[in-house]
C-alpha cells in the first residue's frame, strides 16, 4: 500500500499550478453539492408544486457547475501540471492528476446546453414518474422515459465511443456506464453475469424445490414507527453513521446523497409491519453514507482521491452491510435483543435464528428493493438488457411494459399485473442513470469477494459482530476502501485487495452455504 | 385601482428589450431561490457539522447570483425600455421599471467579494450565535457581532447615503434600512414612534395598576405535540396557506422563507404546554406566507410587480393574522372548538373567552417573540435604538449586553440575568439583518390602520371569523395587498387604501379599547 500511504500522509506536493487546479476543483464541486442539496430536497421535502422552479433551479445551476468543471483555465493548469516533476513526481498526486484530466475531458465534451436541458428533464421526468407510479399509467411516464433515452444517445455521442481496456467491443451503453462504472465495459460485465446466472437460477431452482418455508412471523410483529426510527438510528450508528454530520429520513425511493464534508444524508422507509426489512434498508444506505463520510475524511473534497471509485464499488460497501452483515445470524444476536429493548410490541419469542431465517427467505417478487438476496440479482440482469435495448433503440419505449412483463414471467415465474409492480418500479430511468443498473449486482460480486478477505483478516469478526462491535470490519473498510479515494480503478482494487480479478465465486459460495443450510440442500 | 388592474390583466406590453429584461430578473431570482433553500435547510434540517460547507456555498452562490443581478446587460436593457414607449405608456409597467432600476443601482453599488463576504459571514455568525445562546456566552458570539457591523458599515458606504423623501436627515442606517423598508427613513420611524411610546408606556402603566390577573389556566394544559401539529395545520389552511404549495416545520427561531412559485416554507416552534402560544406562532408565519403565495399567484417571480412592498407590509400581514384575527375572540369561538376535537387532553372547561382573555394577558417578558401585544412594541424599540448606535460606533459591541440590560429595566421593569434572555435572543443581527427591526412595529401599525378599514368593508368580519370563515377577509387582504406587488411603496399604499398616512392612533385605540376592556380600565 505504498501509493495509498503517500496519498494518505497528507503532506501535499508544492506547484503552483496544482494548487489552483485543486481550489477550483474544490469550488466546482461546492456548487456541485449545492445541486445534491436541491435533488435531496426534492425528494425528501418539497411540497408538490415546487416541482417546476426545481426543474429551473437545477437546470440553471447544472449549467453554471458545468461551465466551472470545463472552465479552460483547468485545461491549462492540468497541462502545467503534467509538465511539473513536483506533482508527476509524487505517485498518488499523479494518479489524481491523470483522473482529474479524465473527467476533465469528458466534461468538455458535453455543451452546457445539453447539462441543463439533462438536469431540467431528470427533474421533471422523476415527478413525472411518481405521478405515473402513483396510478399506475405507463402512458403518463412514456413520453419522458423516450426524450431520457434519446437526451442519452445524445449524451453518449458526444462522449464518443471509449477506449476498450481488453480490446472487448463496446458500444455508446458503455460510454455512458463510464459515468458510473469507469474502467469496465458491458461486455466484461456479460463476461462475469453469464456464469452468475446459471448458478443462481440453479439455486433459486433449488430451493423452490425444497418444500421449506422459513418461519417468517417476526416479519408480521406491528412495531410503532418512532420506535423503529429509534431503533434504525441506533443500528446506523453503530455501523459507524455520524449524525453529527448527516441525517436519516424517510422517502418513497430509499436513497443517499452526500452534499460534501459534514453533510452526508440519507433516508429510509418503513411500514408497521416488516421492521427488519427497514433495518437492513438503513444498513443499506449506511453502508454508502459511511463510505461518503470516510471519503469526506481524506480531506479532498472535489478531487478523485476524495471521490469513490466507482458505483460497483459503492454498492458493494451498501451490500456488505445489507446483506452480509445485516442477514447473518451474529447481527441478529446482537441486534433483536436491542430491538426488544426498544419496543413496546413484545417480540420476545421471536429468536435471533428465526430473524436470520426470516430476512433469508428466497422468494421471487415484483419490487427490486424487496427482493432477496438471491432473486435479486435477476432483477439486474433484466434491467441490464432493457436498458441496453432500449438505448440502441432495439426496443421502443411502447413496447417496454410487454418487454418487462414477459422478462419477469420467464426469469422469476411471476405475473405483472400493474406497471407499478413492473417497469414503472424504479427511479433510476426517470433521473437519468441509464447504465447504472448493473452496478447493484457488481456491487453484490464486490461485496462477496471482499468479505472473504475480511474473514481472513479479522478471523473473530462474528464473535464481534454478535457483540455489536464493528469496529474492526468499519476500520479495515475504511483502510482498504474508504481512504483508498479514487486511486485505484475498481477492477484494479479488486486485484490489489484479494489477489483475483472479480468473479462470481465467492458470492456464488456464499450464497450457496448460507441458503443451502436454510433450505438443507 | 385603474393602474393595479393594469398590472393584474396579464396582457402585457410588447417591446423585446423588456421581454429580456424580465427574463434576465427570472434566472437571477432563480438563483436567489436557490439561496433561500440553502437558509433553510440550515435553519431546519442541516446536521451541525455541515454548516462549514454551507457557508461556502452561500458565499459561492451568492456571488453568482450577485453578478447575475449586476450584469451590465440588465443596465443596458433599462436604458433601452426607458426610452421605449410601449413600456413607458404602461402605467403599471413603468413602476415596474422604475424599481427594477432602483434595485439594479443598489446591486451594482456593491462588490462582488463584499457580497459573498456578507453571505459567508452571516452562515458562521449564525452558529455561533447559536452556541452563544446555548451557553448564554455573550463572549464568544461578540466577535462575530463586531465583523456583521464592520462589513455592514462598508455595506453603508457602498450604497451611500440615501436621498430623504420629504428633506429629514438621513444616516447609514438609513442606506441600510431601504433594503427592508424602502420609502422609509429612520427619521420618520422615530416621528411616528415617538408618540405610539407615549400612550403605549402610558396604557401599560395602567394596566400593571389594574391589579387584574387574567385567567391563564389554558395557557397551562398539556397537549401532545403530533395533536398541535394537526391543530396548527387546520388553522394555517383555513388561513389560506396552501400545503400543496409550502411546507410548515419546526425550528427555534419560528421564520418564514420563500423559495419561490409553488414553494413557501415556514416553521414554528411547539412546547408542549401553552398550545395557544403556538398557534399563534403559526398564524402569524401564516400571514407571512400566505402574503407570499399571493405574490406568486402575479405570475411575476423575479419582477418588482411580483414582490413585497416592504417588510412593514409584509409583517402587518403576519401581525394581522396574529393579532387582530388570533387575538380576538371570535377566532377562539371558532378554534377552541376545533382544538377540542384533535385534543386527547380534556379542555371541555376553558371557553373561548377565556382563551381570549389568556392570549391577550399583558406581562413584560424578557423575549420578544414572547411578549404580549403591547409590550412588544417596546422591545423593537430598544433593538432600533441600540442597532443605530451600534452602528454608528456610538455603542461598542462589548458594552451592548449592559446597555441592553439597562434599557430592559427602564422600559420593562426587568432585571435581565442571562445574555440568552437578553441581547443574544435574536437572530438577526448573527444574520446581518440590520435596519429590520423596526419594520415589526411598523407592521403592527399598518396592520391596525387596514384592520380599520376592512371592517368598513366587510362589516360581518366577526361574525365569520366566529364560523371559522375567513374567504372574505383573505379576498380583501389578496385583492389591496398580496395582488398589487410592489406597484405602490408602503406610505402610498397606507394611503390609498386607508386615505390617511401612517398613525399610531388606529393601533393604539385598538389595544387602549382591547385592553381596556379585558383590564376594566
Amino acid at each position: 500500500m505504498t501509493i495509498a500511504q503517500a496519498s494518505a500522509t497528507g503532506s501535499r506536493v508544492r506547484s503552483e499550478s496544482y494548487d489552483e487546479l485543486l481550489r477550483l476543483l474544490r469550488e466546482a464541486a461546492v456548487l456541485g453539492s449545492v445541486e445534491s442539496l436541491l435533488s435531496w430536497d426534492q425528494e425528501t421535502m418539497m411540497a408538490p408544486r415546487g416541482a417546476p422552479l426545481r426543474a429551473d433551479q437545477l437546470s440553471a445551476l447544472s449549467g453554471i457547475t458545468h461551465a466551472k468543471r470545463t472552465d479552460p483555465r483547468i485545461g491549462e493548469l492540468i497541462a502545467a501540471c503534467e509538465a511539473d516533476e513536483a506533482v508527476t513526481g509524487d505517485a498518488a498526486e499523479r494518479v489524481n492528476l491523470a483522473e482529474i484530466k479524465r473527467l476533465y475531458e469528458r466534461s468538455t465534451k458535453l455543451p452546457g446546453k445539453l447539462v441543463s436541458e439533462l438536469a431540467r428533464t431528470s427533474s421533471e421526468a422523476m415527478e413525472a414518474w411518481k405521478a405515473a407510479r402513483a396510478k399506475s399509467d405507463f402512458a403518463m411516464f412514456a413520453p419522458w422515459l423516450e426524450k431520457t433515452f434519446e437526451l442519452h444517445r445524445e449524451k453518449a455521442a458526444c462522449y464518443g465511443l471509449p477506449e476498450s481496456p481488453d480490446g472487448s467491443p463496446v458500444t455508446p451503453y458503455d460510454a455512458l456506464m463510464a459515468d458510473f462504472e469507469p474502467g469496465m465495459t458491458a461486455h466484461q460485465v456479460e463476461a462475469i453475469f453469464a456464469p452468475l446466472r446459471e448458478r443462481l437460477t440453479a439455486l433459486i431452482g433449488a430451493i423452490g424445490a425444497s418444500g421449506v418455508t422459513p418461519d417468517d412471523a417476526l416479519l408480521r410483529e406491528r412495531v410503532p414507527l418512532e420506535e423503529q426510527i429509534a431503533f434504525n438510528k441506533l443500528v446506523a450508528a453503530r455501523l459507524g453513521f455520524s449524525f453529527e454530520g448527516g441525517r436519516l429520513d424517510v422517502s418513497t425511493h430509499p436513497f443517499s446523497e452526500t452534499m460534501g464534508p459534514g453533510d452526508v444524508r440519507m433516508t429510509t422507509r418503513y411500514s408497521e409491519a416488516r421492521f427488519p426489512e427497514a433495518c437492513l434498508t438503513t444498513m443499506h444506505e449506511t453502508g454508502h453514507s459511511v463510505y461518503e463520510q470516510g471519503l469526506n475524511d481524506t480531506g479532498r473534497f472535489g478531487q478523485p482521491l476524495g471521490m469513490h471509485i466507482s458505483l460497483g464499488i459503492h454498492e458493494s460497501q451498501s451490500r456488505m452491510l445489507e446483506n452480509f452483515v445485516g442477514r447473518s445470524l451474529p447481527f441478529w444476536e446482537w441486534a433483536l435483543p436491542e430491538a426488544r429493548k426498544l419496543f413496546t410490541t413484545d417480540i420476545s419469542r421471536h429468536t435471533p435464528e428465526q430473524a436470520f431465517r426470516a430476512v433469508n427467505a428466497v422468494r421471487p417478487h415484483f419490487i427490486r428493493v424487496e427482493s432477496d438476496e438471491a432473486t435479486y440479482n435477476l432483477h439486474i440482469m433484466l434491467r441490464f438488457d432493457l436498458e441496453r435495448a432500449l438505448l440502441a433503440g432495439d426496443l421502443s419505449v411502447a413496447d417496454l411494459p410487454g418487454a418487462w412483463n414477459e422478462r419477469m414471467r420467464a426469469d422469476l415465474g411471476l405475473e405483472v399485473k400493474e406497471d407499478r409492480l413492473g417497469c414503472l418500479q424504479d427511479v433510476h430511468w426517470s433521473m437519468g442513470a441509464i447504465g447504472y443498473f448493473p452496478t447493484y449486482t457488481l456491487g453484490n460480486l464486490y461485496a462477496g469477494q471482499m468479505w472473504d478477505k475480511i474473514g481472513a483478516d479479522v478471523p473473530d469478526l462474528d464473535d464481534r459482530m454478535r457483540r455489536g462491535d464493528y469496529a474492526a470490519l468499519l476500520a479495515w473498510l475504511h483502510e482498504h476502501v474508504h481512504a483508498v479515494g479514487r486511486l485505484r480503478t475498481a477492477p484494479a482494487l479488486c486485484e490489489h485487495i484479494t489477489g483475483s480479478p472479480l468473479s462470481h465465486e465467492p458470492l456464488m459460495r456464499h450464497l450457496e452455504a448460507k441458503l443451502g443450510a436454510i433450505y438443507g440442500l
